[in-house]
């Protein structure tokens, strides 16, 4: 039978007991981590958020009624402890913040049994992850998990305190909202008062924020839920959470100053790791080329080389045609890694056909001066020379080539690239390496819906000594958008908006919307655009990844507390799950039987 | 054609220019708010989200283009202007933050050219709620709600940063949950990958902070979205934002303490009131019986008195039948009202009637001395001056009387007084009245479901002087429930919760729930509290009616940047609206024809 608090009180967290209180009586109440009898004196490892105090009993001090306690003590069970704090008596425990100390028992309660968990409650768990998801009550007791979600809470109290002395405002914005089809799936929520209508849950408060800005507010910033029906994948929840922002009067350089003020304090607040500014811009284009990918990771080198021009007579057709056919011929240096064996280079070789690769052309120079080569068979020993030369090969090199339309070669070679440093473990998460990628392109076409489509949104300002080629070349147009790259990871994203009538008529008309398509989808917006609007930028974090990069962790899933997995579906919770009929019914929707065609009558 | 902001820079906005400036080249952008041209000046009230600008355009100083463009000047444009600041060449006006200097323009820049707005951007708007809300983007120009939002935005940040000193985390709490029948109507969100299944947005996170204190979280707090499909009021909207919170190893006054402090301290930075500490508290009981509500509003007196005993032997059988139906006879004394016209008695008699009065009793006191009554000849008058005498009546009083069940009479009294304060105008919004209500009842007795119902909800820990009643008289049975009401409105409530297995069956006991009911409901809490449950305990804020109460505003939608309406939709945004076919075909669900039955076939 449980016993209550009543006449206690605590004193202190776990690890706030020091040796500062050595004579002191305290009251502490937590977690039992582990309980030993040893010789007669029961030891009980106490812990709470703060971390753990060892606490002793002996009958002597507890009476025969707190020993009997004691002794029935199991892990997790919640007990409150007075006592008096005492210098350790056995050997020091470097390992605990509390290790030189320990809590003398005077009385004990047991506020709460516990039966035995499924799974240890420990640092690093080795439980698979679906049991702990099942028990995410049980697995948040740990304390990595409670480490990540400390860290996530205090990156986000920063990130107000700074915005607000910054002047921003925090604006709320519905959750029940309209559902414009551009972008990727709504989630719906039947309305029961109109039935047949549906809100959508917001994919971002792009509109509204805009909305905001027109309206004057100035400077805009929230930590909002966003919900995109998406298939998920490792990165990827239905629900998330942005740190979004939105500024009036201001240009890239404004967006771009405030954010890296930002996060240089986050990170030297909740890290103590210094960012230097300005941090490091680079144009799409330039990324790309050298990296292969829009978010480069700048923790190693490993730099895509364009070897089309050394290649474009050599008698390797993979080469060649790739070149006719208006492609190029690109390659990467693993440096140091020329006696990589076959197997593995073979490894790489299928890595690359999964991002569309026809395949992999490499040459392995071992460290004797004799090379391998899967095409040299096909070049003259010039033309060899010439390539190793342009790719700075040296003894003990391997260098890979990748030979197709453009889009491919910087897919394949970017993700090479990333893969060689994940086997060789170059990519060292104590390391933190930003940037700014610039100079987006405004449009890509989509072959799907045969026109051009938004690469950031339909609001996104083109670059002014762009302007004029929306009509002639709308893909060589480049847009006032930037992302914030991290180690790879793109966290954040944004650009500067049109705010002028006739450049926003054109763009919807590049992208082949007609004016009532328009007003169909974005009519308020529109509307509120004829009304004065200042000139306006903003961006938006991913928090999840954000926060799972300053944690060091591989998953959001690691530093949201009740995340879902791939089916989009909550394993502790059950959720979703069947309502009832009434329910239903009350919104005047049916669940259309899919499995089982309706009969004929 | 708009012009761009290109070589310019905002140096301060509107009303951060001051006679500290004077002499000074600035520049400042934002928002006509009018402009005249007076012998060939041109002056133009400019407006930001700080206030108003004077500007001054002579041609000698801004050349003939930019005189042009100053005559072309609208309410509403969005304009750059460079000038020299100076003392104010008029007359100073006292009513505006800059009224003692004014901008001399050098140079001028159209940004954003407007149409007429549909409504003049003014304070006090005149114009209707339905024609500003749908316009919200330029309602929220107007400055009272500017200046709402910006107080609301203030109020989150303190609390904020408040609740990180005390040691609180914000965690975040899924949207996407599962539907618990129990309490409001869900809003659903059907689920694409598991058809047939639904997801519901959370009326409160209260089973989530209740996980997390089990999972040793410590602290709790939350600025979240909740959200419930009930039919809308004045103060309600499908969703609204709590200030929620969760604390371990705590009983009733650690949350008090703690909110004390917090109210204290928004109430003096955002407003400069002093809220001294303690604030009053008062058994449920107590409020029902002076005041005829669990809310009461104490910033005036018209106590209720129970008149029952001084009644019962009297000639007049709408008493003695209340009082032998086991009902009560009360009443109020509306000081100084005794001349009220019989017109306005009788609306008072008829709001009565809408609470379900049979009818009201009253004796007017002239200051004559003579008393006209509703029931006087059914009275001695021994009987007559010893009622008088219980009210406290003195010539110049209105005394009111209710007789009828307590439910009714508490409800009816209750209301009637609020009702002649509000006639009175005795409601002053600049005073703050605070109020703990404690002692709720746990239990009530629901006459549909012929059954007890929670009252605050099932996981409200009973009294523990009253637990032995939840067998004999659940109805005695008191909670450990507390609810801030601050000027008659409830803006938070919470309660310790139960943390013991045997208590926690024994209240699914007493609501009629099978073990069976009990886990599919709330399976997955009750699984978490096999594991060690710590005492705990919480209290959650209607941030929008706290702010609304702050912003001396009569409706919630005057706080909220995009309310809804009372058909719970968004006459902006037009949401909720009907969506393509294909969205519905994925998610597996249909819209049932509920206006035109199928025909048979």
């Amino acid at each position: 039978m449980a016993e209550t608090m009543k006449g206690l009180k605590r004193s202190h967290r776990c690890t706030e007991v020091s040796q500062k209180n050595i004579g002191e009586t305290v009251t502490v109440m937590g977690w039992v981590q582990k309980s030993r009898n040893k010789g007669g004196i029961i030891f009980v490892d106490l812990r709470d958020r703060s971390g753990i105090l060892q606490i002793i009993f002996e009958e002597s001090d507890v009476k025969e009624e707190g020993f009997k306690k004691a002794e029935k003590l199991r892990s997790e069970y919640v007990i409150a402890v007075v006592g008096k704090v005492e210098a350790r008596s056995g050997a020091v425990n470097d390992n605990l913040l509390t290790g030189d100390i320990e809590l003398r028992a005077t009385e004990v309660r047991i506020l709460s049994e516990s039966d035995t968990p499924p799974f240890p409650i420990e640092e690093d768990s080795k439980t698979k992850e679906e049991l702990r998801l099942k028990y995410r009550y049980l697995d948040l007791r740990r304390p990595d998990l409670q480490k990540n979600l400390i860290m996530r809470s205090k990156v986000a109290t920063l990130t107000r305190a700074f915005l607000a002395e910054e002047g921003f405002l925090e604006i709320e914005t519905p959750m029940l909202t309209k559902s414009t089809p551009e972008g990727a799936r709504d989630y719906l929520v039947p309305s029961r008062v109109h039935p047949g209508n549906f809100y959508a849950l917001p994919q971002s408060p792009q509109l509204f924020k805009q909305l905001l800005m027109c309206s004057g507010y100035d400077r805009y910033f929230q930590i909002v839920r966003c919900f995109r029906d998406e298939d998920l994948r490792a990165d990827r929840q239905p629900e998330f959470t942005q740190m979004d922002m939105e500024l009036s009067f201001v240009d890239v350089d404004d967006v771009i100053d405030v954010n890296e003020r930002l996060l240089q304090k986050l990170f030297k607040e909740v890290l103590d790791v210094e960012v230097s500014l300005p941090i490091q811009r680079m144009p799409y284009k330039e990324a790309m080329e050298r990296f292969g990918s829009d978010k480069p990771d700048l923790r190693f080198g490993m730099e895509l080389k364009d070897v089309s021009d050394v290649v474009k007579g050599c008698g390797f057709s993979v080469f060649t045609t790739a070149l006719s056919n208006g492609g190029s011929v690109r390659g990467i240096n693993a440096t140091g890694q020329g006696n990589m064996p076959r197997k593995k280079i073979d490894a790489l070789v299928d890595f690359a056909k999964g991002f569309g690769a026809k395949g992999l052309a490499y040459i392995a120079m071992s460290e004797d001066g004799t090379n391998k080569s899967s095409f040299s068979k096909f070049m003259t020993e010039e033309e060899m020379a010439a390539l190793i030369n342009r790719m700075e090969g040296k003894a003990g090199d391997l260098l890979l080539f990748a030979a197709d339309e453009d889009d491919i070669v910087f897919d394949v070679l970017g993700n090479l690239r990333l893969e060689i440093a994940r086997n060789l473990e170059l990519l060292n998460k104590e390391e933190y390496k930003f940037l700014w990628v610039t100079e987006f392109p405004l449009l890509e076409y989509s072959k799907e819906q045969e026109r051009y489509v938004a690469k950031h949104h339909p609001f996104t300002m083109p670059m002014e000594e762009d302007l004029h080629l929306l009509d002639t070349a709308p893909e060589k147009v480049r847009a006032k958008a930037y992302d914030i790259v991290l180690n790879g990871t793109e966290i954040g994203g944004g650009s500067v908006r049109i705010f002028q009538n006739h450049v926003q008529e054109k763009m919807f008309e590049v992208l082949g919307f007609s004016k009532e398509d328009a007003y169909d989808r974005f009519g308020f917006l529109l509307n509120a655009f004829k009304y004065g609007v200042p000139p306006h930028a903003g961006l938006a974090y991913g928090l999840d990844r954000l926060v799972m990069l300053m944690a060091k962790e591989d998953s959001i899933r690691d530093v949201i507390a009740f995340p879902k997995v791939k089916d989009a579906s909550c394993l502790m919770t059950d959720a979703p799950n069947i309502v009832e009929e009434k329910q239903l019914v009350e919104l005047g929707i049916e669940v259309s039987n899919v499995e089982e065609p309706t009969t004929e009558c």
